[in-house]
């Protein structure tokens, strides 16, 4: 794909400095790009680079401008039109219209013409795929759920009885949709499965990554809200909700019943806790355990960094001898007769 | 399906107030209940919904039950009774007996009659799958394989060589076992692979999460004994063994050689050491760390709850000057003549 | 398989006390060894079992062997011995050269005729597959993808396009390589997806476990480099750099841009932030957060072991309390004139 950068400065709306006619056909960073490619420059830090960059047109804002070598391409948001112009340069494989002559349809499976189903997919009855939809090699799409207008399943996608899924949205290879809640009664000492009836509904432009395990809910259905963006291997458990336009980093887990609000950010690790509610706009930094419910937008924390092994067991070892500290501070307090200290620490 | 209240009191052992006759076809929550749903109430905290609800029939405790504003199956463990009629009302999707024609049988596979075996299947030599079991599509069992009566594999389910499954033991997608265990020899600042030669064996009546991976052993197998209940994307590594009963939330990861006791609860993000032994009733709550082993039943913990990332800056930086707090403290108790104090904390 | 263990002696190199001609059919362990094992010791705490084995032979070091009840191989590296022996006795299954009828090739995939295609692979147009691969099951190699000689795919691997894989690397089900990067950029509020153009890059002699995840790149490649070892439900982000003979234990999660060096070791459920840069030879123990970069080889540990929950409780509860502990102290020391100390902590 060869595009002008006057053709670009017209489609996404950027002032071009330099000569429209000049042609690119891939993205590059701005070490490695030559005379086809673009490059961006979104974070002040990589300016730096700028200058020795052999890209045939650089995006940026009118601040990095300046020391542009090259032909600029300005936008006050250089990192989403960077994207919309690689979506150009690079769009996504497209499947032929059509069933490869290898995939499985129940009959009753609705298929959309224009829909590809790739090689050795296996589509249950009364399942429906919509229009453009691309669905890749060695998807699972069992009886009765819904794949709505122009989702994209990459390959290898799992979606069990009952879930839908809406228009736009991304899945990656290995995810799991609709797989069994963790549900179990005690019973005499053993577990008794608690038949799993809810299913999985994702709303349109979402993306899921790769391994990713979204269960069935319970009862009512696990959901999740247009926009949301769920990186790889994220473990959601039956019943929760995930806000719009909320992003989970890999390997989270959400357990289950719990609900986050919209726009909020998860950092990678996260573990939260069920029956939890996360309000909107609350981001959570990585490795940060959450047991209880955030009712106010801010910013979360609750990992501790590394030290050099040695430190760090004498560290853990004061850790573990606070509660003595602790002691030894206060009966020191009651020599010196600082009884107004006392009562802050009773427990 | 539809079933009377009378036969489900009946065949369930619980004290019937209400019409025999009435007719229920689902299960419900509280709120979403109508004229035919079952609903119930195991939790006292859902009692105040217990008051508005429209369903059909509610299971509850005595101690509900004169809340209940329509007919009541009163169970001394309504959760589990609650179970058994949502498995009548709502059976797991029966397969067909028979193999599906797109399905692969190497020469050698025994299938009984009565199994069913979904779209493209691959099952190998020498492999056995028992009566009534269902094998959802896109299985894949190994060479040798054997899959005991009536186990269920929901679908895409990766069952290497060496893998046997037990009675109604029940595996979500995506899962695998008998992949590789994590096996090498130091040789000269490289890793040389020590073929795996174990297998796996799991019990009957367990269940197994989504995109969870269980290694084969090394030497000897790596053991789920019965009635235990994995979630999703759980590791388990080589030569673990899981005790009977004993519960994993999602993303728990257990490391080589360590064996966990029967009725244990872990929790979610839980990660667990090499070569440990924990013994039986055990409950280890979620995100903990587990380096060392645990002899005595009862309840651990080991994560701190999320702060204002504000808050949670000082309280580490705190943390990293424990060390230094600590002398200053001893310093203080020096001048102050509290020489008994010294003993206790030295290091 | 049967070997004598003469000749075993030869071909490793090992001094033999014992009857060479004595012959030996698998690997066991000392307890389960019998007169057709071969067992080891490499770890001096097993000795005392060694005592009472019936195994054929013994490998162990020159400081083990005065012990050793049965037929020595003395090695300098037991470990490593064993390794080649279990490799002589268990080879891992050789498929048969060919491409099984049910795999789907697209025109212009090209199969080397000694490798082995396993059912249900779907090969793309433009991939090359080396000789003596060995290609599992149910594999998905995308368009144009790259696996060289003697690669093995156990099983159900995934190979987006972009992606190659060097020499004798292994690959365990359900690993994911190249599927999307998590890459968005901030439109107004949503998130655009910026499209990931990038591969993967996989040396020789890797390892990779299952239901591993490795993302494409986002401009440039990810990079694992020759003999990493990677274990089960690790997540790679895109642009990720993983050094030669690095080993990463399962669970780990490695955020987008993050360069590991050589022959570190990475224990599992660490988590590892973005844009970092961890030097050769660094150890990190397991449930580590790592939030800066590590600058110097050594050993590194960021977790605290587990309490029972009533201690935790009061620890955490102390540790949530350390600021108006260490505001006390310095009260303490203002009263008692020691002045020194307070610079020291002063924030």
């Amino acid at each position: 794909m060869s595009v002008s950068i006057g053709e670009l400065a017209v489609r996404f709306g950027c002032e071009l400095r330099g000569d429209p006619g000049v042609a690119v056909e891939r993205v590059a960073t701005l070490a490695d790009a030559d005379a086809q490619s673009v490059a961006f420059v979104a974070n002040p830090r990589y300016r730096a680079q700028l200058g020795a960059t052999r890209a045939a047109v650089v995006v940026l804002d009118e601040a990095s401008a300046a020391g542009c070598p090259c032909a600029a391409l300005i936008s006050a948001n250089p990192h989403a039109t960077f994207a919309r112009i690689a979506a150009v340069l690079h769009p996504a494989p497209a499947g032929t219209p059509g069933v490869h002559p290898s995939a499985i349809l129940a009959p009753g499976a609705q298929v959309d013409p224009t829909a590809h189903i790739g090689a050795l997919c296996v589509i249950g009855a009364g399942a429906r795929i919509g229009a453009r939809a691309y669905i890749g090699p060695q998807c699972l799409i069992e009886d009765g759920v819904q794949v709505a207008d122009d989702v994209r399943l990459v390959a290898r996608v799992t979606l069990c009885r009952g879930v839908t899924v809406g228009e736009r949205t991304v899945i990656q290879p290995g995810a799991v949709l609709g797989g069994d809640g963790f549900g179990f009664a005690q019973d005499a000492g053993r577990w008794l499965k608690v038949p799993q009836t809810g299913g999985v509904r994702v709303g349109v432009d979402v993306e899921i990554g790769s391994n990713t395990t979204i269960d069935r809910g319970a009862i009512e259905d696990t959901v999740i809200e247009e926009g949301a963006k769920l990186d790889n291997l994220i473990q959601i458990a039956h019943n929760v909700r995930i806000g719009a336009h909320t992003a989970l980093a890999a390997c989270v887990g959400v357990s289950g019943s719990t609900s986050i609000g919209q726009r909020c950010m998860i950092g990678g690790q996260v573990g939260i806790g069920g029956h939890l509610t996360i309000c909107d706009d609350v981001m959570i930094t990585g490795c940060t355990m959450v047991s209880h419910s955030v009712s106010r937008p801010g910013v979360y924390s609750g990992g501790i960094p590394l030290e050099e092994a040695h430190t760090w067991r004498r560290l853990v070892g004061r850790f573990k001898r606070l509660e003595a500290l602790a002691t030894r501070l206060k009966s020191l307090e009651r020599r010196s007769g600082s009884a107004e200290d006392l009562d802050e620490d009773d427990d």
